[in-house]
């Protein structure tokens, strides 16, 4: 049973009628419908919540951390942010959505700035499979569309090592590393650009299988017995004679 | 010219006898001798200068920064670690000495707790240039010898698009990624292990070679016409027929 | 069911008394005795068998192919080895040991030399995991001692993606990464440099335990499902109306 | 003095008037022009020049080689390839254009099949810079355009360590890492898909920006110096005494 959190910053469903009529729950609820699995134990955390949702409770009992956020990126306290990447660094998985790419816990994963460009247009996108071997693209059709969205655009500033499970192409003239794997100790991160807070995007069958795949893949494969970097050794045990 | 800065904690030079004679004037004096040469224009800066020596004035004005630090990694404020990152992505090199691998602003380029063993006992290191093409390893010894030095040994918490350009051996028994670069935007960024505040390894030959070529690499190749990343475009230029 | 073929020159058993004492039934048998479990379906081939042990008939039925060889890497024929390199690519799993890094396959799949240092003086080689996390680090220790073995060092002509999961250290001065994973198209491929022709290293458990990891690892998560890569689409299906 | 030899098939031009209404000379005649300049010494050379125009008495004064092929990939004897191949780990530049993908030299560079989608419709390519930092990229507009190519689509069958510089989009859909870097050996290589027989892409003064650069980056930095690889040190130096 993998332990999932879906973390929204939830404002923009309070503010707007527009976002409101997408996503009447938030987005997180709609993320936590979608997903439904018998393996999966999911439940949602928002921005408002005691300890902003952040909270050592919740984040002890998090194998995988889903993250959407958009509009309040800077009221997540410097504080949480480092308690949330020390927890990736030893084995939590996180799944970053769309516009969490501004999100200060990405950004500190990344070491960059994470800056793309955009435009909303509801252009139509079509994603590619470019690693059809990769468990996160398990069931995804090798090309898919969707049929109005945010374009996300060149150059997105992420580190080498960002490895691209997908890439899309809007119809305005654009491409994008839509999805991208990275690791940070032991935790692995997702980013997947598909969805927004005014389409439908998350109600969008092989968007949802990709976002389940990732939640399967970034789970800790050995929760439990992973540890803090251990104390170094005072010893020279290397070169003991009987070791 | 490029414009160095040899930024130095300058604590323990102040507080050890034991430092201060290897040491007298400070680590940073002492590679602003060992790296003087025609093609550098070096300065030195210390926490406890004025803006914890990391002002705008000298940022804007430093090519590649040096960074030597080992005691008061927590002194050095978020605020200035940001400003910092911020320029490295915008392309000013960043060397990071020893154990700054605990620094924040190194921390925040890998994302990672960059954390590894240690054991001070004064044993034998062997470096071993494993990427001899590597601007880096510039008239460097294909392996050189290290008399009396701190260990520090794997596992070393760093990102995997951290590239190994030397790798050490330890009397005792272990190993270690001893020299990696990375990239951040459009900074390039090099840890290198060697150095000890009580041994005079920065007077080593080959160490301040190293060092040296680092910051020729290191030093953006455009000075002057990075910019920081773009607004986004807002019409849909990419498919628009005279284009 | 994982399908393991274990394939050896198996000459130099037959030359070298040596050899023999130390794996009588030859080095593919003794791997199969170590690797036996309810999980795997092994079996041997070698080089003197009919169409060298690499007919379609084996390689059609190999999820996992274990490489062993030593002297005679240039009596594999060019035929066999692009047949070899063709199956990885479409998902097969590929384990190169030892003395395999000089293999046609292993450069084939490198592109580089794989070129070594090496030194036979029965030393001690102290091997660290530096990827605890990866499923070929499962119920390895952080490191462990092989007593007596021929040195590999560093420089090792891989390629960049190949990732260090273990590196080894050697008494007489010499750094190696000795287990590196590589993936060329939908394969999963693993390099092991411990194990000997002489020295008794394929009975010990922490060996025989990171090589059963590795099988695991490299078979392909979704046989029969793999395709060659699909012919071009000619119509501009991209860009349609209703798609 | 950079010494360039632009290889060319040179099979096209010859059987098909459309090709040489194009390219009347053949393409190295117009690369050569296209890209002469003080720093380069351009030569050209054919398959059917003696020697497959692969002698080494030309590879031994390239200090980076051209390659276009198209129709004529398998008729290159696998013993030049082997020849280019070592040259290239020695440290000569490879720079591969368009339809050279399938060519055994950037299959055996690469050790995937390096398969592609691909449509001859005439259709527009956008092109994006996606390291704007590189040497590859200078003086080249963060995207410009191709009225009329050919379709090159992923998923583009690359090894991991293929880094991304430029990526296209297609009128009709598709998407393209068309722009990558590699490194083998001492040998750095860049393949570049924009070029086609029968559109004048090699006149477009951002395509030839884009070449002229890779053949400064590729060219060998330390020409004379590099070696093959050494033989292996016999004597445990490492952890002399003295050493």
């Amino acid at each position: 049973m993998i332990r999932v959190t879906i973390w929204n910053e939830f404002r923009q469903e309070k503010k707007s009628d527009e976002v409101r009529q997408v996503y009447p729950d938030g987005i997180h609820a709609e993320l936590a419908r979608g997903l439904a699995a018998d393996d999966l134990q999911i439940r949602t955390a928002v921005l408002d919540d005691p300890g902003q949702g952040l909270t050592d409770e919740i984040l002890d009992s998090t194998d995988v951390l889903i993250w959407w956020a958009h509009i309040a990126h800077h009221e997540v306290t410097d504080e949480n942010v480092r308690r949330v990447l020390q927890k990736i660094q030893t084995g939590m998985g996180l799944i970053v959505l769309h516009s969490g790419h501004y999100s200060k816990i990405f950004q500190g994963v990344c070491g960059t700035s994470c800056s793309l460009k955009w435009r909303e247009s509801g252009e139509k996108e079509r994603v590619w499979c470019i690693a059809p071997f990769h468990p996160i693209a398990r069931n995804v059709p090798e090309t898919f569309c969707i049929p109005h969205t945010e374009m996300y655009g060149e150059r997105f500033d992420i580190p080498d090592d960002a490895r691209p499970i997908f890439m899309s192409w809007y119809q305005g003239g654009e491409v994008f590393r839509s999805g991208v794997t990275l690791q940070r100790g032991y935790g692995k991160i997702f980013y997947f650009s598909p969805g927004h807070e005014s389409f439908p995007i998350y109600r969008q069958p092989e968007v949802l299988q990709v976002i389940g795949n990732a939640v399967r893949w970034a789970a800790p494969e050995c929760r439990g017995t992973i540890s803090a970097p251990k104390v170094p050794n005072l010893e020279p045990i290397g070169n003991a004679e009987n070791n």
